[in-house]
């Protein structure tokens, strides 16, 4: 072996070893789960547990199995259709809607099916094979896997949540009681020519590329996102029954679904408990505020007499922070209280919405062959959030991720982080205060 | 214990084994159901199996157990909610159309419920109480829980026919070929005043009640019902684009859902096949024919130049016939063929439609208290069906059961039979001959 | 000429000026609208004034001048779709909830082409044309435009209804006060067979044939419709937020519709008012309450622990009462208040929701050709009105005549008349009291 | 007078002459239009041409006379609420989908309304008076009035089209053939730091401002709009059976409405008529297409392996080609060939969508009081169009307009341009040459 081909298969053996790791992940995030729960779909956005299963394993068997390996043996060809998400050009699928009509295939076919998906892959990667094509498909694959993780959690805790039993996904821990993190502080910055999106080292979804210049104003960001407590400041404030604070679509929403806090909130006894994954818990004002639409967002931050950021804004401002080494480390805490000073720019924590309509980039060319249906066809009245969540898979947090959802999407972990335009010739940012305006301002 | 005493110590122990017999009788039928089976909502108007499973029990706990048992422990007071189908007096009611929203309590849990609410039935049906009332309610609810019996069928059959796959409820069996019946003959009812209703012997839900006289005019009644065979002449005549067979509001229901043929009926190679409990199957042309809204049996019925009968004229029939024996002969053999000849009036194959509103019998009233809801508020919009299906518990097949759904409603196994009027001076009836009638005759 | 040709010359002398009387009738019920009033369609249930003033022309042009008089011009070929209702043997319809997309043809061209079908007509009706079947339907296309000149007034009222000018259809006239009527005494009718259906004297639509035999029980019929006044007492008694009044879809349909009290009828510092066709006005307790869904006249009829009468027995106790000259009279003297003494049946004031469900009497048979689309195809889901009110054109009561709606329907002017059964061996009925029942007899 | 009150003062009167001529031009469009048409609302979107005209005229009033004028007698006040738009700071209003249901206030009292209002700012507008903010508010009103001038015409086109009559608008005039334009040349621009939105001379809507900078590379735009011919090509290729060729949501739409042209498009024997104002007419092949929603103008250019511009490319390319006086000669022209040579940029026939989603400029600040909830409020899942069309006034036409609507949106006159990135180092743009691409290109 020369020296490349050594690499190249060390790299490989590397690939099927995070390969094993992210199926696993998956698998032991469903082991708290009956049958019952893998199976039931709560509305067409979301789907069940058990389709996760079977859809990430239809990815590598469709995309990566099926082209290459000669003589395999499909697990079961009505599965080309009932797990085929949205890839028109693979032909039919099972409507959306009706993912949670299938009680057959039961969970244990689906695993078997994993299973023999996972037999296969693992021929794929041995050594001997010097495919590349076979490496970057099984790299996404694994992403695409690692997306579904996420969405899996957001899913089951939208079915348990439907549930007046209101039971709860994960044994209730008792959280270490949290210290008031100190009010957050604005971060200014400068602004200029940014360079936005991959720069080809590493994995990246085909959205984040290419990578381009946008010219970028001074601003302002907040260092942390929003907590539970300011936005119960806003609710307190009449926030939902003042029109003037929303966007017209959102305000049209907040009336037809009757929106008076974000999803999963609940008021007893005049105080807010939420629903998680660990049940019905007491909020921490401390914690940023999650499951947030856009339109909640937008009108908390107009509230605030703030803006939510671009999402060239955030990214600028995080790679900046990046050198500083502050990127990710709310996610590796676990927590979203700050703990080595208000001045530190810190995400990971539940996803931030920005106010940027998610589309693509200048001279964004979508992937040949079905695989180019993944991410360019959705890029229509989506909004970008950046960031990532407590249930974001930690290999995944990427200064240039763009995740997008409908802005009337509230269960995601969405939150918001706040933005400001600067006037030239402002000091130096002074800390962010009582942002609740009076209401006699608000007369427009 | 005197002699009355003992009768009614006897009563009651037999009783309490039919209790027996009808609760084990349910939960064979779920037997060969997963979980995830018995979890799924296939339609707002059907339920999930294992709701069906608490639903029967909350029924039990609720009306017979709670108001008598003292110190009883309520399984789940949550379950008072949760499993209360639609009456407004015990309270509020999980929503109908998230029954499938219920992973958990979960199947096995079910079936403690289930189990614990026998032990507490067992103590309420013990000799030495003499509560009579019990007893009348205790034979309401395995009534109750029959009803039940066939929904949960008809329910899993629509489950799972939504599912591409196709999948059987029970094993396929291979019935032995039918012979060809003769073909249908006019039985004529001379008319008069008739007795209608429940007499008071044994057993009757309250609709069925009182009896009354109602007059009847001379009419003839098939001596069975359609057949599979004859309704597909129907349509390969073009029943299902000829407006004029058709009610109004039938074929605006036929063109919005776009009906060509009884639910669950599918055209390969120009064949039909059916998907049933046994999964996809030819269909018998002898069989009666299944999964007819009313609106398809009407308009069968005007197509071939009869009408439906009433619901009068079917008991009357029907309890005429009964003094020859005939009545329930086919559901006994399981079977729709004519065995013993055409001119014997038989009915227990499938439901079938009468052109009866369903509406109270004159003097009709409700008991008092919850059970009161059983039937009396939904007589309205709804049609009368008569007779019993292969999905009927045995028992349950009885002269004045007066079924009922909305015309529209198909996935019951509900049928056609044909009536029609008789000038007066007319000889006896000839057999039915081929009822299709030329196009050009239906110029109106 | 000959004896019989001079009689018939006459009648049909006197059918064209009876053909005239309702054509002048139906312009003069337009005269006080506008264009635009004319135009527009406030619910897909009801029609534009224009599109009624077509349509009736529509029907004497389709059924009686285009098949007979050689040589007629149509007036536009588009008017055979554009004005067709229902009748799918003629071809296709403009869609019913699209009449009112239809600015152009503008009202003067609609008055155009009602007097070019008059003149047709009158050429066929001309003493020489022997065509009884002429005669035939152009009495059926004048009972037709009688009824749409009822349901011209409705749509208007329904129309201006939504306007929050509340505009006034008519000049508002101070009305002489009412007398308080007597309170309503219970009317006994024997029961016993009775024929019911139209004899074969005069007109009469095909529903209300043929006259055939149906066995009543004794019963006893309120004397008059419920008032404003004792339906008030209903909704202050809780009468819509009782489930146990109201059957289950009504219930329902009360829910979605968030119906708190008859449609039109507004509570302004506690006092009723209601829009009518003299605009806003103050609700007289003594006139009969109008504006009511069989649901509400049903949960009316319960809460006064009554029921709703059959057609039949309505129509039974009408034709007795008829021998003492009293139907009718409440119509003619154009108040509902009761002139002549509590005891004389009364009716024709307001249409009165029958419990029975709209169905083809026994030997009903549809007329042959596209004018056998009339009636029959409607019978399903729709419940009986008998009587006749404010806005039926005198000559159109009969005790025979079967209005229909559906159940959920309030525009038209229906209310409610009370019946009860009669227990044998019950002395001769007393005043009907206080109808109010206590709230704590209501647990059931 | 001084010299500066004396410019005021011509220009107030020049301002004056502006508001007469736009208020006579709103009614001379609908000077062709019945009282009927004036009254119908087509769907929830569109309005009626009466309440267009008493709209702009509540803008007026509430706006301009209201707050200024003393003792001035409001013509209705019932007129707050039903020709309220949108203005949450004003208070109830009728609700859009029921302005349809208006037919009162009729026609003649409308104009009635609009002669009072202008009475009112006639005053306002005195050369005495010297108030600076009254001209700002009435230029505002004149320029919200010219956007109904564009919305009443295609609002009444799309009632028109909802007549099977197909009732043209405006006479039939026989068009001039016109030459076949040159093949569409791609014209170069550079790129560099742009200069957006609206510099402060003349009025501009706020949401054209600040002026700020974007980045822009170099890109290729074609010289016009795509033409009905060309776009016939794409449906001759199969373009609207083609999933690849559309954003997901796009094609979900397109499947659900069933499109499968432009709106208004027709074939009859081969060849595509549209409905016009001018009524049905032979489709122009030279003319540019109109009717197309923002998902098929994005197909069409993925189709052709173009784009869309953004509003930015858009915007800098117009500007540069207006220093060489192209804008808007087109609109001058009235018609859409080219003539004076392919290699000119020229705009003003049609809406032209961009990529951009509608987003506020950075920096952008909503007027104070209600005014501000002009545009800011809709800045959501709309997206930008640039131009304008034959239905714009005149004086309307600016490079800095953004016109916006929602991608679903077809009955604006919208069409499409393309554009498309330059790989660096390529030479001059060639002519656009055909851009079918075969359809085995497209496996993807």
């Amino acid at each position: 072996m020369t020296g490349t081909a050594l690499r190249a298969s060390a790299a490989r053996s590397s690939l099927a070893q995070r390969y094993r790791d992210v199926r696993a992940h998956t698998e032991a995030l469903v082991a708290p789960l009956s049958a019952e729960d893998c199976a039931l779909q709560s509305m067409p956005d979301a789907s069940p547990a058990k389709w996760h299963l079977a859809h990430t394993t239809w990815f590598f068997e469709t995309f990566v199995i099926e082209p290459r390996v000669r003589g395999y043996r499909v697990f079961d060809p009505a599965y080309r259709v009932l797990f085929n998400s949205y890839y028109e050009a693979v032909g039919e699928r099972h409507p959306r809607p009706e993912r949670g009509m299938l009680s057959r295939p039961d969970l244990p076919t689906i695993l078997a099916y994993r299973a023999h998906v996972d037999r296969a892959i693992g021929k794929c990667l041995e050594p001997a094979r010097g495919d590349r094509a076979v490496a970057g498909l099984v790299e996404l694959g694994i992403n695409h896997e690692q997306q579904h993780q996420e969405l899996l959690l957001t899913d089951i805790l939208h079915l348990l949540s439907r549930n007046p039993l209101r039971p709860a996904y994960a044994t209730p821990v008792s959280a270490a009681p949290r210290r008031p993190p100190r009010s957050p502080r604005w971060l200014r910055h400068a602004g200029g020519i940014a360079q936005i999106g991959h720069d080809g080292a590493g994995f990246a979804f085909d959205n984040e590329t290419p990578r381009h210049r946008v010219l970028i104003e001074t601003f302002e960001i907040a260092a942390r996102p929003v907590s539970n407590g300011e936005y119960a400041a806003f609710i307190d404030d009449g926030g939902y029954r003042r029109p003037d604070c929303w966007l017209a679509l959102g305000w049209e929403t907040l009336r037809d679904r009757q929106w008076s806090a974000p999803l999963y909130w609940e008021r007893h006894d005049g105080r807010w408990r939420a629903f998680t994954l660990r049940g019905m818990t007491e909020l921490d004002p401390h914690a940023p505020v999650e499951h947030l639409s856009y339109f909640e967002a937008d009108a908390y931050a107009r509230w605030a007499g703030a803006r939510l950021p671009t999402e060239f804004e955030w990214e600028a401002a995080m790679r900046d922070a990046m050198r500083g080494g502050a990127f990710g480390a709310g996610h590796a805490a676990g927590t979203a209280s700050t703990s080595r000073g208000a001045g530190t720019l810190r995400s990971g924590d539940v996803w931030e919405w920005t106010s940027s309509a998610y589309a693509p980039y200048p001279g964004f060319r979508a992937a040949a062959g079905p695989i180019g249906e993944y991410n360019g066809k959705f890029m229509c009245n989506q909004y970008v959030l950046r960031g990532g969540s407590v249930a974001t898979p930690a290999g995944h947090l990427r200064v240039t991720y763009r995740n997008f959802f409908a802005p009337e999407a509230r269960w995601q972990f969405s939150g918001v982080r706040l933005a400001r335009d600067v006037d030239p010739g402002t000091p130096r940012p002074s800390p962010i205060r009582g942002s609740r305006r009076p209401r006699e301002d608000r007369s427009g």
